[in-house]
């Protein structure tokens, strides 16, 4: 039926994704030509580019040596601290694999034999045992590719961060390409070691399943639910340790002290630097590797009950894998108009070239897509639609999967307009710090709850329009189009910490003045290509969730959900509520940490002689342990509510509430996700354009050290917990309690409720 | 078929609501009893008592004279404020009038024939062109006495202000008493003209209607709708009145010129003790009185198609007003013990007496409410659910009604526990201010957000217990329970902002410090009370809500609200988005009025010779316009995104979507609305904690002036708008949309989904 057949499938697949692997190999040789050992006379810093601004000092051996120091200071901590989470969660995911298959194993009381399909009631399909077998491995694979795709990402990001530090002496075009690279590095690593291990896994579990596709693609959702359930204790984990750092470093250093950021008389700057390690890059790794995965599970196990399962149109079925392949290619041809096309030559052209990457990204995958659509999919096929087929064209499914990938686009742009300070929202902001940090606090506050609205009628209508179009295929592939760019978005995105952590060494490592400047600069774009980052996953999360949500009903058998029942209404009630109790945990573990690090680094600087004059070194180790200690502990409470929640509810409530509780979870979750990222992200580009003073407003609002910075600094505080923690943590409730509804399906429909039954 | 005849309910509901009247009466003429002319030395301040602490000066003539100079300025700033507010609104409220009536006439082209009912279609009921034209006449009648409760309640409060001052002479607790007998005659008659005015509005449409109680009840939701608007606008208004200028008088006053609160240096002074009477009172007061009059509302419509409605059972159908009206008689005995049975001695006990009030009411409301259920309910009945009839017995009706008494005392206490500085989540906050503005901020924010946890369990327990004995019918006599005593929770929540104002004549009028510590003990309990006051508002609003929504759907013909329908989960995501655009406008028009107050106040300080020095006095007048203009301009926005939302969804978007918005806006607005109020709350108190230093731990925090209060004070201004104007307009817009909804829903039903139909 399609052009395309399951030989072109078969290869065309691992072949894309062997090339986003080669590419990232090449990207990653690039930036390893530059040399953290001091240079030769000869070679001038490893190789003949000259050094544009020759300033007495700054090519000399120790600031070169002293970068490398602190790389591998960064490296070690974030490294040390990775492994310690990772044992924890090592341990709690054994467990939950545990519960897993028994769970499931239990839908059937652990039988061997085969049973009637749950949809194809005439077939037979593969024993229940079996299934909890599957779904336990594809769990375990899931967490695992997650577990190396954030460590991975953390090697670059330290390997990079000082490489571009020095880079930033040849100026802020070099520097801008390393960091870029690099932040490519991960993202197409990410995005195709996701693909291809999937790939591999349908593969081998076909070996098994044979013709049972519906029970094989149900096993394979095991893999979204590990990548997420990784990503959660990544982002928790990691967000509690990089803001309690950040946090206690700054109220002490800046705020009490007036001592710059970074400086290395501030015994909480590693750690501050490792969290943006462990937290922006591994966490969020994690993070956009598990929404990859889940919208790939949920459009697999949606057409897994439709015409291309039915039918075993293998091509058919594996057209999310297709969008995914054909958009690692975009991705690479997008990422040489930054690195190779164009060159930076001024600070004012790095954003736009940040927001080059996700228009030229988005206008090539709409091609992309539009010609994947017409090679692999038959041109009319049937979804399933709660019960109902439903006939779609291939025409329509490219428009659902390029709804999804422009609203992508509008969000990021939303995102950057509210969050970047070159428009007026953020500019607001700075402004009413004149007035303190009180009306700072309000008018931030105000800006996160209003770029919740534009957003929120983008994904109205993506849902709207793909829905009516296919149903909840429509929706999963809509969710797939937003995160096909995926490569791209983790590029810009890991950009922005590895440009904050080259500020921060270049500030360590005692460079000039000029070089921070730059570092800074590259910061800035970071912080609002972080908070596009950001938006995406949320946006994308939102679709995935529906989508998991979509499949979840299918599969428990549930034929309404009417917000009418009191059963539903109050899971959707409590729902709305769950954000809030996870962002209180979370904020507040935050807050407490980072009172520990206040107390810590004040310690120190009261008690170490002639640690405020340079003459002697901070205890970094310390701090470093404060926030491994608070994260490891203070990330099991809110893991364990959104694990535990959709067990519960099911085991006990019966799916009907389970379904108003994941719906309320999303309504509701998504907003505050949206809100919280973007206040955040206002409040520090406020800051950071208050101390740029590059306009004739902001310099009457500053310079440092003013009143009005002063508050800026405030509200760049309180926004590190809500932009960083709560915020995107958010995004993983929402998709892990549908993915983890999802994979349960089967032991809720047969045995939940049990408050309802026995009452 | 039920113990109390139908003349015996005509009887005792006009009875209850005159005794509650005569009630109000006899209070003010107890305050009345404090004169504010100076006493002859023989009277002692108008009658016979004498000052407890006879303190030098502080019964001079010059005292009581400044008193009440300042009280008359308060009272003069609140009525034309009042006046300018009403202007604007009358004529919204006369443009929407003139759209009822058209949207509703239209619904049968205008038609003055009879149609056949909705719910028994083999009778024949009024025609739609007078539905239509009585509908606007209650929604006028509720507007106006929505108004008058507002404006009477601003008149009682500027009248107790003062002379709860004068007796703060006397001791804490003769001030406590002026202060809550005063709360107390604006509860008893808001509680009683609202029932009164419900009452005869019922019997004389009852003239037109005779056997329509179909059409009767329909017409009557106009009342709820107009209660409900003018709420909006009142609040609205009178929360960024107060807040612009409370903002700006701590701004400058207490962080730049470090002059205490309240201090008659300050231009702003005036304009926020107005703030106070017309926010916290007025727009307090229509809110309750819009919360009780569309549970009221609910409850009656829903009622009038079951088998009250059907046989025309005249007591069965009262029964909401019976509730309300033995609800006037127990917070009548409940008064007793706060005013006449027991006596206030020292300030840590000013606490525990309101929230024995909210004890001791619902205890007794308990078993009234056990009464009137034997007395009015015959021992069965049905009620209408969704198509089906369902069978109630009076004990399971009876247990609704509890079930929303008790949620609303949970509510109560653990608003208390989360705001008040008696325990440890508020301390937590004030002792998180050691290291400043941005972790107090931070432990502030997390604190409001778990503060939602328990009431929204409550809240759920309520709706699937109320819901599985009685249906929609349950949830609204729920709702109706959780408001019964609302002539108690209006005092206690009214008690808040009259010694709050008068804290600001003690310190005006330069009474000594002793009084104004008495005053702000009285104050605290007062933010503790507010607190609650807003829980319980909340609360309801978020039974009535659904009540509505139910009463709504049913209206609209609509059987299933499915999450799973593309058309609803849109509505449902968008509606929740709605609660944060309001607060993004409601905030931002905070802060920008904010901000020109404190330009305002500024250019006094810098521009008046002597201000600072006392020799000049400053000009309130310009404070005052500058939060009369700001409130009258900036309400208009937020007003009409909730006023129009239901009407363009409706019309264009159909029903079905328009119950995802209400479903949206109901499970997200609750949440925001909570943390918000408690947020605010937490912050006052917190700082309070610090100013007052009653225990070993606040002292090491102060003492005023240091940089942990500093810190504190910054949390308390940022908590203003959430406390104050956007948190407790939430749980308007969530009722409001509701109502609106179900008066609108005949149109809605034949002409709306324009846009659906045709695309």
């Amino acid at each position: 039926m399609a052009i395309l057949s399951a030989l072109g499938t078969e290869v065309f697949i691992p072949i894309a994704a062997v090339i986003g692997i080669a590419f990232a190999v090449v990207q990653w040789a690039l930036v390893a030509r530059v040399k953290l050992t001091p240079a030769s006379p000869a070679s001038k810093n490893g190789y003949n580019d000259s050094l544009i601004e020759e300033e007495e000092g700054l090519n000399d051996h120790n600031v070169v040596v002293r970068c490398e120091e602190i790389q591998r200071a960064i490296s070690e901590g974030a490294t040390s601290f990775l492994f310690t989470e990772y044992q924890y969660v090592g341990v709690f995911m054994s467990i939950f694999a545990v519960v897993i298959f028994l769970f499931l194993g239990s839908v059937e009381g652990f039988s061997t034999k085969s049973q009637p399909c749950t949809y194809s009631k005439d077939k037979y399909c593969k024993p229940a045992l079996f299934n909890a077998l599957f779904s336990t491995a594809s769990f375990l694979l899931g967490a695992i590719t997650s577990l190396v795709s954030g460590f991975l990402g953390m090697k670059i990001a330290t390997y990079a961060n000082a490489r571009t530090t020095l880079e930033a002496r040849k100026g802020v075009g070099k520097a801008f390409i390393t960091a870029f690279r690099s932040g490519a590095v991960m993202g197409f690593l990410l995005a195709s070691s996701g693909l291809v291990v999937l790939y591999i896994t349908i593969n081998v579990f076909k070996l098994y399943y044979g013709d049972d596709w519906e029970g094989l693609f149900e096993s394979i959702t095991g893999y979204g639910l590990g990548g997420s359930s990784m990503a959660l204790f990544g982002r928790v984990g990691g967000g509690i340790y990089t803001k309690a750092a950040d946090v206690g470093a700054d109220l002490v250093g800046k705020v009490e002290r007036n001592i710059p950021e970074d400086d290395p008389r501030n015994p909480a700057v590693i750690a501050d630097n490792v969290g943006d390690n462990v937290g922006d890059i591994a966490g969020m790794g994690s993070d956009l590797f598990g929404s990859y995965a889940e919208s790939s599970c949920a459009a697999l196990v949606v057409a897994s009950i439709s015409s291309f399962g039915i039918n075993h149109d293998f091509t058919g079925m594996c057209y999310p894998l297709l969008v995914s392949s054909v958009g690692i290619i975009v991705c690479l041809i997008t990422t040489l108009f930054a690195t190779d096309f164009f060159e930076i030559k001024a600070v004012k052209e790095i954003e736009p070239a940040l927001k080059k990457q996700l228009i030229i990204s988005t206008a090539l995958m709409t091609v992309g897509i539009a010609i994947i659509s017409w090679l692999a999919l038959p041109a009319k096929f049937t979804i399933f639609n709660f019960g109902a087929q439903k006939e779609v064209t291939n025409w329509g499914l490219f428009f659902c999967v390029a709804i999804g990938l422009w609203a992508g686009l509008i969000i990021g742009f939303v995102t950057e307009y509210y969050t970047s300070n070159a428009y007026s929202p953020v500019q607001d902001v700075a402004d009413s710090c004149r007035t303190g940090a009180a009306t700072n606090v309000i008018f931030g506050l105000a800006l996160g709850y209003k770029s919740v609205i534009i957003p929120i009628f983008a994904i109205a209508v993506s849902i709207y329009v793909s829905f009516s179009i296919a149903a909840m295929y429509g929706i999963a592939v809509a969710a797939l189009g937003m995160l096909s760019t995926i490569a791209t978005g983790l590029a810009i995105d890991a950009y922005g910490p590895i440009s904050d952590n080259a500020g921060g060494i270049a500030e360590m490592a005692g460079m000039s003045h000029r070089i921070r400047e730059r570092t800074d600069a590259l910061d800035a774009a970071g912080n609002t290509t972080a908070a596009i980052g950001k938006g995406f996953a949320i946006g994308s999360a939102a679709l995935v969730s529906l989508a998991l949500f979509g499949a979840f009903v299918s599969r428990a058998g549930v034929k309404v959900v009417d917000v009418l029942s009191p059963k539903v209404f109050i899971g959707l009630i409590v729902g709305a509520m769950l954000p809030y109790w996870f962002s209180a945990m979370t904020m507040k573990s935050v807050g407490s940490a980072a009172l520990k690090m206040v107390e810590e680094v004040r310690r120190q600087f009261n008690t170490i002689p002639g640690l405020m004059e340079g003459t002697a070194k901070p205890d970094y180790a310390t701090c470093v342990k404060i926030s491994t200690d608070a994260s490891i502990k203070e990330m099991i409470p809110p893991g364990a509510l959104v694990m535990l929640t959709p067990l519960i509810v099911g085991t006990l409530f019966g799916v009907e509430t389970l379904s108003g509780v994941l719906a309320g979870a999303l309504v509701s979750g998504v907003q505050i996700a949206i809100s919280a990222s973007n206040t955040g992200g206002a409040w520090d580009n406020a800051k950071k354009y208050i101390e740029a003073g590059a306009s004739e407003h902001a310099r009457t609002l500053g310079p440092k050290g003013s009143d009005c910075h002063k508050a800026a600094v405030i509200g760049d505080t309180i926004g590190d917990p809500l932009k960083d923690t709560s915020g995107p943590s958010l995004n993983i409730l929402i998709k892990l309690m549908a993915v983890e509804s999802l994979v349960f399906a089967p032991f809720f429909a047969t045995h939940g409720g049990l408050l309802f039954k026995y009452l």
